[in-house]
């Protein structure tokens, strides 16, 4: 196995508002979507929404009783403090709800989260150690 | 906001545990890293793993009180049908559990799923329609 992830599924409720979330925050959706799935290209990976109750389906997964944290969260790493507020602004305009304000954190940078239309929380983080090539590709120390 | 994902942050109960099993999938661990958080690079963007309650607790999220699908699959598109069967069994042989067996399916590719120590499921996929780079990035159809 190459150390590396390809797509990102999220399971959502209702595939049209998804899509237009994400397309409200820049990400273009592929051909290959249809009424039923919407691809976007997210630097060298696949970001996918489709059914919920489908993506457990496909993945033989029963589906939960209840709500609450799913145990995954991703992440958006600005290039600056500044571009970290003006993304949550971009994410709650779009439809997001707040998780909790940017602030400054313990390890050094400014982060916030919000959580999309279906509740997958994405955090918005300005981390100074990490570095943010110029196409976007994430640069963890060796 | 630039159409990209930076982290994907796995929420887990043994980070000991967690670390084992990626760096047994071929993940090299950060120097970032330490007693309470892995980073492993991932292509362009960061895999982390750190404790599900304290993921939680930074998301402001409150954590669930039942089991089952949290909403999100990840997926390791393979580059051949036989590197789907040859990534499962060296998934299961790090400790992971089959959800599905791969086996051919609707969309034209070939497709299983395991579940990593902590429950988190990934699909391992050939898919003839989605292009792979040299570098891995996946390149979906415009």
């Amino acid at each position: 196995m190459e150390p590396r992830i390809s797509l990102i599924t999220l399971g959502v409720d209702d595939l049209a508002r998804a899509r237009a979330f994400y397309e409200a925050l820049g990400f273009r959706s592929s051909s290959a979507g249809n009424d039923n799935v919407a691809f976007f290209q997210a630097g060298g990976l696949g970001l996918a929404l489709y059914g919920r109750a489908a993506l457990a389906e496909d993945a033989h997964l029963a589906l939960p009783a209840g709500t609450g944290f799913g145990g995954i969260t991703l992440a958006y790493n600005a290039r600056s403090r500044d571009e970290v507020d003006s993304v949550l602004a971009q994410a709650l305009e779009a439809g997001a709800r707040l998780l909790k304000p940017a602030q400054d954190v313990f390890w050094g940078g400014y982060s916030g989260y919000f959580a999309d239309p279906d509740g997958h929380p994405w955090e918005v983080a300005w981390n100074p150690f990490f570095a943010i090539a110029p196409d976007g590709a994430l640069r963890l120390p060796v």
